[in-house]
């Protein structure tokens, strides 16, 4: 499948292909010929030194990724990444989504939202053998379930002695593997420097995965870290941290055919799903969700229509929601007439073939090959029954029951507790409840509760869950208006809205609920015997899954082997790294070819001055009377914006340094194309291209029209 | 500023310029050498025979342009050309809009909407001389309106004695010179296909002025006349017309860099305007009637949704709204930080400078030149301060308005009515009345006029008309609410929204109504005097412009004549030519080269199953499984859908027949792109592109989606 093609054909052509692959750093020695090849300058052994330059300046804030840029800790990611925090400091008063925000001083800069985190990796360790040993690999079901995640947690305790770090055991291809990710985690964020909502996010959902593109997808954090040089919770006696390595701008101009790389945090790929599973995706959950995404988009327009604060609140989920569902229908798009699922069968019918054909392979691999699809199966049935009852519920029955459960947690020694509900976790939960009413919006949450619950009530009774219904007092048959009637009751008596109330429930005992009269933590108590055996009843069906599939799994990577092939794991929020080059792609749409580079005149033609494309007056200004400063590109006669380049991204790669040869910085990759989306699932080399933010014109806006003097001064841009 | 390109060349490079010029037939023999090298293969001089093929072929709708092709007078035109003979035939349980038509036989062809008409241009004759003789010409104010509009009714007069034709008199070069127009007028129009709206409109106002595009703008209505071969009113013994000509279907397929020609009625261009008639229609009536537009679309939506019946009812005028609407906010988005008023400006100034510098010409053209501006300064004053009275007004208010005046005009004999109002202008009258309720939708019309209205109102009492105030009832400072109140007071009282009780008002005499206790009648009656006075004001205005302005045209056409150049005159809805070349553009949008071509493949990527991109099913299938039939192109992999053309052209070009060299017919042309509608005041040679329907889509759509086999073969394309 890899399609490399040599560097200096790749200045000729422009149909160059994407080259396939979100690379381990320890797996780049072995891709080191093609890296040089493709035209990195650095030394490739290089690029698996995670505490060195460059992938030391490299840093995840969990979802995104973002770099290190420079001395004193600042941080460069996308604005799409940092939009949680430019919304938790904005007010109707003052607007810092619509006008953006530039810190005068270290003194101004603002707290990031509460629970922000930037994560250093600083080591990374196999630890297959221990998590799956001979006894554990043997186990199905629950058991097996509960004997990795009691491992998981043993191994991340001790790595966690050192209070300055978070780990994480991550599984790679699907659980066969696993590796001790230890990253140091700073815990005090600041918002610098946000440009105008119609910069940042210029195009909105509308632009949001088209090419051409016009977006300046940046904004700076800084880290903060105690006197003593160590992370800290926010204090003002705290001082920029000081990071080992930063990168540094580009002195070359980048140039279409030019070398690049990214390194970030790719969150999901299902490159190596079975067809089962490929056929569930898109013939039922992502139809699903998309509509279920669609109606809540819609709902919350009509409910925040006219109350700003309203649609500050809820700014971030509308943002995701809109994000998401674009994606899902652009893979719907191209899933639609393909052949993707027969080829998908094709290969699981070869493996078998293969498998069946040798009594030892057959007698290892055989059985797991005949199983996991009924298990599948399985779990497929129970998602298709429940998935109207999980479309939403009420944000303040989740809040009760993450309380409830926590405090039942609590009863127990911390290394027996589930995961996020231990000692370790304490911070997040406590800042998260801290932070709620800023992204909360009751009537809009009752609108859509009330929506769901309605259409759920709609089936017949016989298939309802009667301790929920009894739990909330909802009835089968109930209309949305006698649902909202429920829900406004549940609503008047609950202390949960209340900031003060909800955070003295972390600390309460399981008796402090069970006598409590508020409505919503009387429903979560009701609720807890059921939600224990629906876990339970998840976590045997997944252990017996689990089992089947990694078997499947390494029956997968032999089957490769024997074909001398090589297979990369699928993304799963580690550290990965994609190679390519600056390319535009013929043909673009149809009836369009794509150039590589986009340029200020985008910005003037676009502008209506409504909607997505309301570009700022300052800006349109400086592009009217051709102020490029030194920043125009003469080819262009013009400011580049955002370029297309052959690599292999996807979302949580979003803020990703983009790299040239020297490992210099050059762009922000921030989105990829809705026709290419589909690779998610089965890659495609001649469409793929990420989108990403020319530096150029980060540093022009910065400079000519945002006055960002201080910054570009610490970015030895001035 | 012509830019002609030798064909050769043309086919060699692709930035090849758009060649400006709507000519009047008459002027194409001056144009002759440059038609031939740009690759017509017919003999010129047949252009300008509008008897003869292919111009005797070409009609207009009226806003329309549309083309015979067939013996029996079957007519193609654009889809959204149609719209409203679709809309009228629409209801909720037989959603023609929605599903499209297809008549099995002649007796099932649709009456178009009320009013529809086929104007067959047969004669145009030069009447300078007649209008404008010295007497006329030396006059001034109301005087010279009044002197001029008693010629042109006497000329169309004369010309109407056989009352199969329609003729008017068209003013060319700012009123400097006029045509008597002689159409022969098709009465009984009938509905005989239309393909799906998800066809016809695909793309919407989403991709409207936008390339690449994909829209199967294509509608067939047929000409019926009396048994006796004349025009005549509906019957079901009127037989189907037997034009004289008709266009044949392109026997040769039709590439990139192929000649094309249009045939049409552009409607009107601005390219001659004055630096100051420039300055306020950007300043200040575009803006203005964008938002007016944006609100009225607002509004609309929020009252018709989820109510089908009220939906279809406007689908019209949202279509027309949306349309208008983003064409200026095109023209605003590339007028802003363009030259053009300073351009206009140092060209009025050289016109000046040219006309002082000479004593003869100081005296014929020195006073008009210097008065022109302050006249017309006059009429921008008045415009500003009543736009926002002019915003919207209720609907029966216009339609009480008509039937009083018309009751007056009746009160003297046919030659002095005002236009609109004579003998000839009765049936257009009454079947405006009666199809009346299907574009109507009370809530909605109340809704806009109470937003509107409360604007007005919000202004200084002192400045606001008292006679109106008075009439409706309306009170200073009223807010929405109370305006509605009172409007739904009116609308309590009239009885103009029961069609008989309306069609009757047209032969009732001025006592009656003055007698009428009808709330819309008896404010018609209390307003006509004021209405008359600002008639009066404003025609007196219009003179003294008038004389003043065809002057200063007079002025410019002989500093033009003194350089040896050429001009020809500004759209004004008569029958024009342009010619050009089949041709992409480099750069398309920033960040885009465009092709010349789209393709089937660009329904499939664009469709998403809502809003403006739907395609039906049975398309899809089609296209996903590769049906090309005969109409594939091989370089394209597909069949053509849309293509660009270097074609001159505007809104009433639409419809227009694209015919190559030798005059077959090869597409449709429906629109241009919104980067380039600044050339309806500004030429731009290297920018403007036409959008055309491709004919082999449309035949597609027809044989292998819509078994439109009887067209087919009526067309000879089976």
């Amino acid at each position: 499948m890899k399609r490399l093609i040599p560097a200096g054909l790749l200045l000729a052509i422009t149909t160059a292909h994407a080259a396939e692959g979100m690379w381990m750093p320890q797996q780049l020695p072995q891709i080191a010929k093609q890296l040089k090849s493709a035209g990195l300058k650095l030394d490739p052994s290089r690029l698996n030194q995670l505490t060195e330059f460059p992938m030391g300046a490299v840093v995840s804030l969990g979802g995104c990724t973002a770099s290190f840029v420079s001395p004193q800790g600042l941080v460069v990611t996308n604005h799409h990444c940092a939009y949680g925090s430019i919304q938790y400091n904005s007010t109707p008063q003052r607007d810092l989504l619509k006008n953006g925000f530039l810190a005068a001083d270290f003194k101004d800069e603002l707290p990031a939202a509460p629970g922000s985190r930037i994560f250093v990796t600083e080591e990374v360790k196999d630890v297959t053998a221990q998590v799956l040993d001979a006894k554990t690999a043997a186990l199905s079901g629950k058991a097996r379930v509960d004997a990795i995640e009691a491992k998981e947690k043993a191994l991340v305790a001790a790595c966690e002695q050192d209070k300055a770090y978070r780990c994480r055991v991550a599984g790679f291809y699907g659980g066969l593997q696993y590796q001790l990710i230890k990253q140091m985690q700073i815990r005090d964020v600041r918002l610098v420097h946000a440009p105008a909502d119609m910069v940042g996010r210029f195009g909105g959902d509308t632009d949001n995965w088209i090419w051409p593109r016009h977006t300046g997808d940046y904004s700076f954090y800084r880290a903060y870290v105690g006197p003593d040089g160590k992370p800290a919770d926010f204090s003002p006696d705290n001082k920029p941290y000081q990071p080992k390595h930063h990168l540094k701008l580009a002195t070359t101009p980048l140039n279409e055919g030019d070398f690049v790389m990214v390194t970030g945090y790719p969150g999901r790929t299902q490159r190596h799903r079975l067809p089962q599973e490929v056929d569930f995706a898109f013939s039922f959950s992502q139809p699903t969700g998309i509509r279920n995404m669609l109606t809540q988009l819609d709902l919350i327009k009509q409910e925040t229509s006219g109350r700003r604060e309203a649609e500050i609140a809820l700014a971030g989920t509308v943002a995701g929601l809109g994000n998401a569902s674009k994606n899902m229908q652009g893979q719907m798009a191209s899933y639609a007439g393909s052949d993707i699922l027969e080829r998908k069968r094709k290969s699981f019918e070869e493996l078998k073939t293969w498998v069946n054909s040798d009594a030892a392979r057959r007698a290892k691999y055989g059985a797991d090959l005949a199983a996991v699809e009924s298990l599948l199966a399985e779990r497929q049935a129970l998602a298709r029954t429940e998935s109207s009852l999980r479309a939403y519920a009420p944000r303040l029955l989740g809040t009760a029951r993450g309380l409830y459960q926590n405090a039942q947690q609590r009863l127990l020694p911390d290394a027996q507790r589930k995961p996020g509900y231990q000692e370790r976790d304490a911070l997040r939960l406590r800042q998260g409840l801290e932070s709620q009413d800023r992204r909360y919006d009751a009537q809009t949450d009752i609108r859509l509760a009330s929506h769901f619950y309605a259409k759920y009530l709609a089936q017949p009774a016989e298939q309802l869950n009667q301790p929920l219904l009894k739990a909330l007092g909802l009835k089968a048959g109930m209309d949305e208006a006698a649902v909202k009637a429920r829900l406004l009751e549940l609503q008047a008596a609950t202390q949960l809205t209340d900031k003060a109330s909800r955070m003295a429930w972390l600390d309460r005992s399981v008796a402090d609920f069970a006598a409590s009269k508020d409505a919503y933590i009387a429903a979560a108590v009701a609720l807890y015997e059921e939600d224990e055996r629906i876990e339970k009843r998840d976590k045997e069906l997944e252990g017996r899954i689990d089992q089947a599939y990694a078997n499947t799994m390494a029956a997968l990577l032999a089957f490769k082997a024997s074909k001398g092939e090589a297979l990369y794991p699928d993304a799963n929020g580690t550290l990965r790294v994609s190679y390519g080059h600056v390319q535009g792609r013929k043909p673009g749409t149809d009836g369009n070819d794509w150039l590589a580079f986009t340029t200020l005149r985008g910005i003037t033609a676009k502008h209506t001055g409504t909607g997505d494309f309301d570009a700022p007056e300052a800006q349109r200004k400086a592009i009217e009377a051709r102020q490029f400063d030194k920043y125009a590109v003469k080819s262009l006669d013009s400011v580049p914006v955002n370029f297309l380049a052959t690599l292999d991204t996807t979302g949580g790669n979003s803020g990703s340094p983009v790299l040239n040869s020297r490992a210099e910085l050059v762009g922000l990759l921030f989105d990829g194309t809705l026709d290419a989306v589909i690779s998610n699932w089965d890659f495609n080399p001649k469409m793929t291209r990420s989108i990403c933010m020319d530096a150029r014109y980060m540093l022009w806006q910065m400079k000519v029209v945002d006055k960002a003097d201080r910054l570009l001064k610490e970015l030895n841009a001035l």
